[in-house]
């Protein structure tokens, strides 16, 4: 056995004797991320049964729809079925059509790529930031600056001939891209923006919530986020027209009349249930107590993890409060053989922990879609491993 | 006031009184259709909040599965988030691609329609017969020896030069349509039949079960429908290959791994949350008084109806036993005013009634769609009053 994989086996017993600090001994398995359940979550959900409102109409959406509204600093959020729906139908609304292309990171959920496929579009990755793990707004600049120009019709990318029609920052795990930079970068550009915000419930920038700094953005409510629903997601928007367009499509675009049914353009069946909106209502309440948990929880790994050399946590860059949904360990280089022992080793010490998605372009259905320079991309793919981060694995503050 | 308005008027005030010998006084509304909350609804649920499985991943969407599969005689069931997404993955696996199109009723919820657009297809519209409220099989043979050719590449319309992908028999309210000349029809043409029984759970034609006839159904699950879960469909298939299709289209097509996040194609965010299905695993154990209930509020409106001159009860077609998910009121002659009347009144009376759906043809977004001669349908969209069909209004039997 060489030297080097003499240090790999140190370091990563290193890291699982540090983590147990945190998190104890881990005699079953410690999950990557479970919802917490401690609030009305029961006595909400009963009250659909009690009353038979469980589908698509319900007070619990309009309620959620408001709480959310409230807590975000959005003007409207319209609930619907998943984030992934939510994202499909911002793009639509924000002019993504057929064979134009949507700049997005490489380095995402599988749904924002999807999303942009689902209305006929290109995806067109970007590189992303080592300070932000998100798209890396200056050196977007400059490979617009090579590839597109502005024409009446909007902005092209003059090597496929399509328009860009929106860009897409994805908040890596809660941590906020640097929006001024992007925001001054899509304005030059006249590109609009689409935040998928499907991580970061809870995360600001400068002190405004994620999600609200584009034409539209998004949330996710999966049973592995902050705040689950089961399956949920919102739009959110400040802009009244587009809320009542999104509010109408995702309702299957039926005309409201006491008895008919007329649909009066191609809609989607997206309405969140009300038995999932209940759900969701009770978690909001919980909310600051959730954030005020995975604060500690992160806060507690990176002293973990201070001074030990070859791998740090990732923690939220300047400006910016994330809701650390998902704490991350960086290695120091990128080494595919490490990160995998470091998986398995944690895998197998009941530590639940995965790496950082696939790259997009590297996924066969995304393969020739347009791209920048990634290397930063390739680079953290290596390098990241996300650890157990569930707000049930600190004890709540006074 | 004409005699012929004082006719209609005698006629809708005899249809309430009859509904009230069936409905009781209706002091407060009697909605169109409520689920029955009687079994282990909330018992299933709680354990989805203790155990913290509320989303895509736990064991009630398979226990649901296998429920479905077991109810259905269908070899594979596949629980999805609504019937609509249920019946876009059952046209991909068909083989419904871009510019293809989808022969489907113009009488059917939009969703029929929608599904096909979501695939880039066009709808093509076939007319109804007046015994089963779903294609007319043996006209739609006529309209196709008129419109079709089949060449290697399959079923062509030669008056638009696309494929004919798939046809489409949707069980109008419960009813199952005359299944063995459709697919005698279907054979002949070699086109796929995809079955919609989104209204049929329970409906069965010459002793099997709807949905299993095609080389895929859908079911839905939607809150008005027999059995409930919240939102929800499901995929029916006896094809092994196709259901494992199903499974992986409907799941993201993640790939199989313990950790890594690798999609190989273009997937879709559709999976049943376990909150969900949790509630249709307790409506499921609970369907056959559903369906005992269901059939005995349909005789008492058949027995109210009987020698009423003007309208009738819609009952089960010959060789079917159906779920009577909605009943049907069928007015001698079609008359819109009539059937407005009729509709401002029972729902002025607490009993909430509607019309059967606006024809697609009549949108505006299915408006130039290709059909065959839609007189019967245009003829029952004016005849038809949908009223109340709750399981809860009638006793349970001994």
């Amino acid at each position: 056995m060489s030297s080097s994989s003499l240090d790999q086996r140190a370091l990563i017993e290193e890291i699982i004797r540090r983590l147990r600090t945190v998190l104890g001994e881990a005699r079953t398995p410690v999950l990557l991320h479970q919802p917490l359940f401690a609030g009305n979550e029961s006595k909400y959900i009963q009250q659909c049964i009690d009353t038979g409102w469980v589908s698509s109409a319900g007070s619990f959406v309009t309620q959620l729809e408001h709480q959310l509204a409230q807590f975000t600093g959005a003007r409207h959020a319209i609930a619907v079925v998943n984030g992934t729906a939510a994202l499909h139908i911002a793009l639509m609304l924000a002019g993504v059509e057929r064979d134009s292309e949507v700049l997005m990171p490489s380095l995402t959920f599988i749904a924002t790529a999807n999303a942009a496929a689902y209305c006929g579009a290109v995806p067109h990755f970007c590189d992303v930031s080592l300070r932000t793990l998100g798209i890396d707004a200056a050196r977007l600049d400059d490979h617009l600056a090579l590839v597109a120009e502005l024409r009446p019709e909007g902005c092209i990318n003059h090597r496929t001939g399509r328009r860009i029609a929106a860009v897409v920052p994805m908040h890596t795990f809660g941590h906020p891209v640097n929006l001024s930079k992007l925001l001054e970068v899509a304005a030059k550009w006249h590109i609009p923006v689409v935040e998928d915000a499907a991580e970061s419930l809870g995360s600001y920038y400068r002190q405004k919530h994620t999600g609200t700094f584009g034409g539209l953005g998004i949330l996710s409510f999966n049973g592995n986020k902050t705040v689950t629903t089961g399956a949920g997601g919102a739009i959110l928007t400040d802009d009244d027209d587009l809320a009542r367009r999104a509010r109408h499509i995702t309702t299957t675009a039926k005309a409201p009349h006491p008895w008919e049914y007329v649909h009066d353009e191609l809609g989607y069946n997206y309405r969140m249930p009300n038995l999932n909106a209940a759900l969701g209502c009770a978690q909001l309440e919980k909310l600051p107590e959730l954030l005020d948990r995975k604060r500690r929880l992160a806060h507690a790994y990176a002293q973990a993890m201070a001074d030990l050399s070859g791998v740090s946590l990732f923690v939220e860059p300047p400006d910016c409060k994330s809701n650390y949904w998902l704490n991350a360990l960086v290695l120091d280089r990128a080494d595919f053989d490490l990160r995998d022992q470091l998986l398995a080793a944690l895998n197998a010490a009941n530590l639940q922990s995965r790496p950082i998605w696939r790259p997009m372009q590297q996924l066969p259905m995304y393969r020739d879609c347009p791209r920048m320079d990634l290397s930063t991309t390739e680079d953290l793919a290596a390098r990241i491993v996300n650890i157990p981060s569930s707000p049930g694995l600190v004890r709540p503050s006074n």
